[in-house]
């Protein structure tokens, strides 16, 4: 497996590689893809994914552009897995938050989420709302400052699928109801303005005194990393499920490879 | 085995780790020894090789300096293998060229080879031209812009082994006769001056309309990475071997390494 | 195991990684963890450790901060080995150079060890003389520039411990009594200030000349790297013992990944 890591990354790039190794494979590791490949020297994409397909059995692929992933799969002979496309999609992180809240709750239908924060360039919820849409009576509650508010793409492929989703601006209204509160980090490197950046940032926090509305059979969620929009002194409540979130990603991801790299694996299943 | 790369690269260091992965050693890999090793605290390279030597059975070493790989070699008591040294050589490149000649041609004897673009700083064509006086009946025509034609040191140990080699402006007239066509990136890391650079580049580009009048038994070569000096609709031609080479790289470098460490090896072979 | 360094290293990444690979384990490297990782986006060193023990049996952490080890170790389930911590502490280094003295002298008590250069930044030699404190009947010199002169915590130490220490200024003093001359390099990264650089450089230099008044059964040691604090001339000598030291690092970082993931192992020993 060759991780080709354009953005930094600890979780994603760790657990693909930790996953990897324990199904019994090698990994071909590159950590600053940006900076150190050729891709300094002015390569693109597809020829790098040409090149390192003769080397590798897989790629995993983390690249600053939306739709890089897809660039990549449609040059490649072997599977590309999306590790996080800029601000479009990360699929395997919504695989690893759908089997979190099926361990934590139980169940993946009938179920509240209220996703918060960065909605317009969180990439780790606009995957899951689409995974999320193949499950049967789920709410969403969105929850985010005016100027990162979830974009009409995803909003539509919900409503087409007949998911109900509301935006609400009171996150305690939210958390009184949610099954899920899936926390996400204001992303300072996606702004061009500051301003918005500042405007953005501290608006919804997480923190012991909410907790107190939450239900005693909800959990919290967070892709991570988080700065401060959860207090530290939330990580001890049992319902703070963000670090057993993260190793799931473990687990979900040696599970990923070993799909992919089974016989009879049909690459235009994308990932 | 260990990495240690100054420079940027994509290929040669994924290949060299690929390569020791699948015959089932380790890999020590350093991806930027130039800004996160010792180096960065005014280490030379003699202490750093003589350290990692402790830890390693070989060390593949990519350094801005030509020479490096040999100063690195006179201190080392464990194979060297120089994976480009500024633009010195890079051998283990020449080497796959010439397996990529002799699987696509059929023979490395009585052929035509035009090699174009950088041959100033290209330290892949410096290495080829000196592996190809080994065969007979050699012709190569260099077809360079001015600021960065072939220097005069390797001219001379083509004269002296009996190459024939000529200077050729006209990238067609060499397209007509060529076996092999040798593209190379005009590299700008390489250039002190942004004019010398610009006059050099998008001089010699080859493109759809040029592959008309290459014989139907040629092909083109390239080290990648490539920016615009070989238009990507030449991808789908037959004849564009340059991701058949890259490949190869990994299989020349299993071979390299299998060689080096094996008992009995005499590390004054220098590669 | 999982290296996070968010300090350049060549020595101490690449032993450790070796040592690892020598026992059978695998790696999960980051060469660069300030730049690459999550830190760049404002994830704490704690949260870090908190995901990357879900993926890693062992944790190897340096990072720029007195202090961080312990903050790792605080909150981590697994192994924390500190692979130097800012000005603070490089335990590992102080092991592999306890096992160094043992190898080269023969003995661990009644030594006399001059230690030269950065002592007030060198966290190697603060960790040496904490380690040396438990042995009977040790000498230690201090030979170091006025503005980085060892610090009164390390002192006050060795006192209460009846370590018998002295600060001298003249080197060749030292060098005709020591069994051990320890030299450091003047850490251009730790300065605030050019002129205190600039008059710690260059003071106290080991040079062939010195060598004449060393005893012959006495060694010289340094954690490398070396700038120029000794000479190049002086590698030679059987009695520069440096790079042998280096290589002792493998085999003392084997030994302790052994013990701290066998069974029964208890964290509370830190590292």
């Amino acid at each position: 497996m060759s991780t080709l890591f354009y953005e930094p990354s600890t979780r994603t790039r760790l657990s693909f590689e930790s996953a990897m190794s324990r199904l019994g494979g090698t990994v071909l590791s590159t950590e600053s893809a940006g900076e150190y490949s050729s891709a300094a020297k002015g390569e693109t994409l597809e020829d790098t994914v040409r090149t390192v397909e003769g080397y590798a059995d897989c790629i995993v692929i983390r690249h600053f552009q939306e739709g890089s992933a897809k660039r990549a799969a449609s040059v490649a002979s072997i599977p590309i897995l999306n590790a996080g496309d800029g601000p479009g999609q990360h699929p395997t992180q919504a695989l690893l938050d759908l089997y979190t809240i099926q361990r934590e709750i139980g169940r993946l239908e009938s179920i509240k989420v209220g996703m918060i924060g960065d909605l317009a360039n969180g990439r780790t919820v606009r995957s899951l709302c689409m995974l999320l849409s193949m499950y049967n009576d789920i709410q969403i509650y969105f929850v985010a400052p005016d100027v990162v508010r979830m974009r009409d793409d995803v909003k539509n492929y919900l409503t087409a699928r007949g998911v109900r989703w509301t935006e609400v601006s009171d996150l305690r209204e939210v958390t009184a109801d949610a099954d899920v509160l899936y926390q996400t980090r204001i992303q300072r490197e996606r702004f061009q303005n500051p301003d918005d950046y500042a405007a953005a940032r501290g608006k919804y926090i997480i923190d012991r005194d909410l907790m107190r509305i939450l239900k005693p059979t909800a959990v919290v969620m967070h892709p991570l990393p988080r700065v401060d929009e959860i207090t530290t002194d939330v990580d001890s409540d049992p319902r703070a499920a963000y670090f057993r979130q993260a190793r799931n990603g473990l687990y979900v991801r040696m599970a990923l490879l070993k799909l992919c790299l089974a016989d009879g694996y049909q690459p235009d299943i994308a990932l």
